[in-house]
């Protein structure tokens, strides 16, 4: 076996086999096989995808490149979340300690922030003293004390994902459905999970461009996980227009706790946010084996929700990752940024447009976001909505605010946002964020 | 401008700029892409080609990398040959002194043996002491004195072209026309010549897999030359058994050397190398501007050959390129291999196979090419033809001899030329090695 003739294969349209793959992932970790050789392999996987047989393949070299978490002495279920990455996308600071809440076992491993896209290390770092950064054996009895853990890939678990994602990154080779999947899934069994919940964005300010690309992605998540027998679920959710009202880190949080706080009247632009993480928290229930359907895990997640319970796990699990549980008491105690301005309407009418992409992209500009892997993010600043999709609105009225550490930052988020926001004279209707299970 | 935007327009179908091209390629030669993203972007090439105008910007780029050789200072036509490769392909030797004879300047810059095929240098190399690795001031200098000169490429001479040939040929990125087309034009070019015959060869002893494919890159080599303003004819020739009855190095310096010496009978099984040779004269002629057409070439190539003058300038060559012409003098004082064997006929009747593949790969494993760079030359080691295609045979008889450096390399050609050759009871059809013209 040698590398030139397994591209070559793969080139030509050959199936590989999982002693090729497995070759090729192994060599290519221990630095074997040269980097331009993987990005001519990867290449060759974008252009004629991978097959079910090898995408299981790949999954098993990415967890046999490195250690896995093993869970099986915590005799409760043990099930996580994915979500493909949008914008305003914070579900899972909630669904986490609700989830836990619920007697099951949440071993989150999260990532960062990704193109226009937020990510939830990025926004758990924006607490003061959080350390996302534990080793398995921190991870390991965290979960056993308090049934969640939110943390960031190890470097021990799945070495090859990440040796091989870095490279995607810089070769132009992310945007195939069978990499993708690969890399979650591998992550995901790895850590733990016996069951799953993918939440796959649909729209512009998803990774994937079309509603067909989407519904394939969800397709292959769910059928890998079930090979390695995950039980898994897989919903696509509509993320054409931010999700809740934040967009930003600390401002996201923020806005998690209120829809957490009982005493806390949640605001009307949160209503789509907590419509998603209570389905995705009904889809999690569901695949824990605590209730038989979605329908009724979104009931008990309701109630436990409105007990209060999760917030209290919450902030015992900020207390027990490092964080200042300070500005989660208080959240307006949090500094804020020094800039600010806002975007108003220009005429009567109804918000038809907030184009999701476009406002990722200027949380970015903003510094909410990093452009380079050295870029420094900007934790105060954020994006407010005041008004959702399909809000009326008058000439005047603030559609949503933009704060910076910058004039400049303030100003250029400014002139992105304005093309990305549109009013009509007649009512846009309004569909639900979600459009589609698949199980 | 970035390379990963670059790649990802190329993936995605776009046609690059010629600022991209030369970015790109300009970059890559001085370190500051790496060898990854390149790679990536030639299979992104092999998947979605290069057009035209894509072509002619590498060609350029390729050429900008490096110096060219200035010949205007000869007032004498300048015209070379390239052969896409084949096995007994000796075409080479004859051709540059035969047209040196004819007033016209050959520049040859030649290349070794790849995979199943013989290289030009390696075969010039079987001359104890001949020199291929000469600076641009030498060549020049030589070219001035005997209107010929045989090299390889020098290093200061489309440097971009041999660092990414490098790449190509461990990424499984070599089989693509456009690049091919790129690689040997832009050598071409920068040799100095203003006339180019390109000999695609056709058939599975060729380096392209079908007659599409070999009349496809034909028609862009020519292109190419044209588009630079070179006099350029291409032509489609056999390669689907061996040229000639010579299979090795020194054999086939030694095959040349009978054909070139009129006072030796030319063996009947070198009738179809003769009938090429003649037919390239013929056209390198034409492309010099020597005669009006291709058929007026051959004739004058032909008196030309017979008047024993192209051998003495082939011994004049070696004498000035460092050979030792004792053995062009006397071939038989040659060292022999060491081990012998034959292959004979197992019944009466027909050659009708002689599988150019099956001698190449042959001929590779005795000795006669390298498996690996590091492989050293057995110069002596030969597949000799006793017959050729659609020659009568009784058995018993001889069909072809082998000789090699040990009795396994011996062997080992053997039992794999036994499955390259057929006998049938009824004479088969042999065509002319001469499919078709294209200018």
């Amino acid at each position: 076996m040698n590398a030139v003739e397994i591209i070559k294969k793969k080139r030509n349209g050959g199936e590989l086999s999982d002693e090729e793959i497995s070759y090729f992932v192994k060599h290519y970790v221990k630095g074997r096989i040269p980097d331009y050789q993987k990005s001519a392999l990867l290449m060759t996987i974008y252009f004629n995808g991978l097959s079910d047989k090898e995408t299981l393949a790949m999954v098993k070299a990415f967890i046999a490149s490195g250690e896995t978490v093993d869970l099986s002495h915590i005799k409760k279920p043990k099930v996580d979340k994915h979500s493909t990455g949008g914008v305003g996308d914070k579900t899972s600071i909630i669904l986490a300690p609700l989830i836990a809440c619920c007697d099951v076992v949440v071993p989150m491993m999260s990532g960062r922030g990704l193109g226009h896209t937020g990510g939830t290390l990025d926004k758990l770092e924006s607490i003061p003293g959080f350390r996302v950064h534990l080793g398995i054996k921190e991870f390991v009895n965290i979960l056993e004390k308090l049934n969640v853990c939110m943390i960031g890939q190890t470097d021990d678990l799945t070495p090859a994902d990440k040796k091989i994602y870095a490279l995607r990154d810089v070769t132009a080779t992310v945007e195939n459905v069978g990499l993708i999947t690969a890399s979650i899934t591998s992550k995901k069994i790895a850590e733990g999970s016996e069951g799953i919940v993918y939440d796959v964005k649909v729209g512009n300010g998803s990774t994937l461009p079309t509603y067909e690309k989407s519904k394939e992605l969800a397709s292959k998540l769910l059928q890998t996980s079930k090979d390695f027998g995950q039980n898994a679920v897989a919903v696509l959710t509509d993320m054409s227009s931010p999700l809740g009202y934040a967009i930003g880190n600390w401002v996201e949080i923020k806005e998690c706790i209120e829809i957490m706080d009982p005493a806390v009247k949640n605001s009307e632009q949160s209503a789509d946010l907590i419509e998603v993480t209570l389905f995705l928290a009904g889809a999690m229930l569901e695949a824990a084996g605590k209730v038989s359907t979605i329908e009724e895990g979104i009931e008990q997640s309701r109630k436990m929700l409105d007990s209060g319970e999760p917030l209290k796990k919450f902030i015992e699990l900020v207390k027990t990752q490092g964080g200042d549980i300070k500005y989660i008491i208080d959240t307006g105690s949090y500094p804020a940024a020094k800039y600010k301005d806002t975007i108003t309407a220009g005429s009567d009418g109804y918000i038809s447009k907030l184009d999701a992409l476009t406002f990722g992209l200027a949380a970015v500009n903003l510094g909410c976001g990093r452009k380079t892997i050295e870029d420094k993010i900007d934790y105060s600043s954020a994006i407010i909505l005041k008004k959702k999709l399909g809000d009326a609105i008058a000439s005047g009225d603030v559609i949503c605010e933009i704060s910076g550490e910058t004039a400049e930052k303030v100003e250029s988020a400014k002139q992105m946002l304005l093309k990305g926001i549109e009013i009509t004279e007649t009512k846009p209707i309004v569909k639900s964020r979600i459009i589609e299970v698949i199980n």
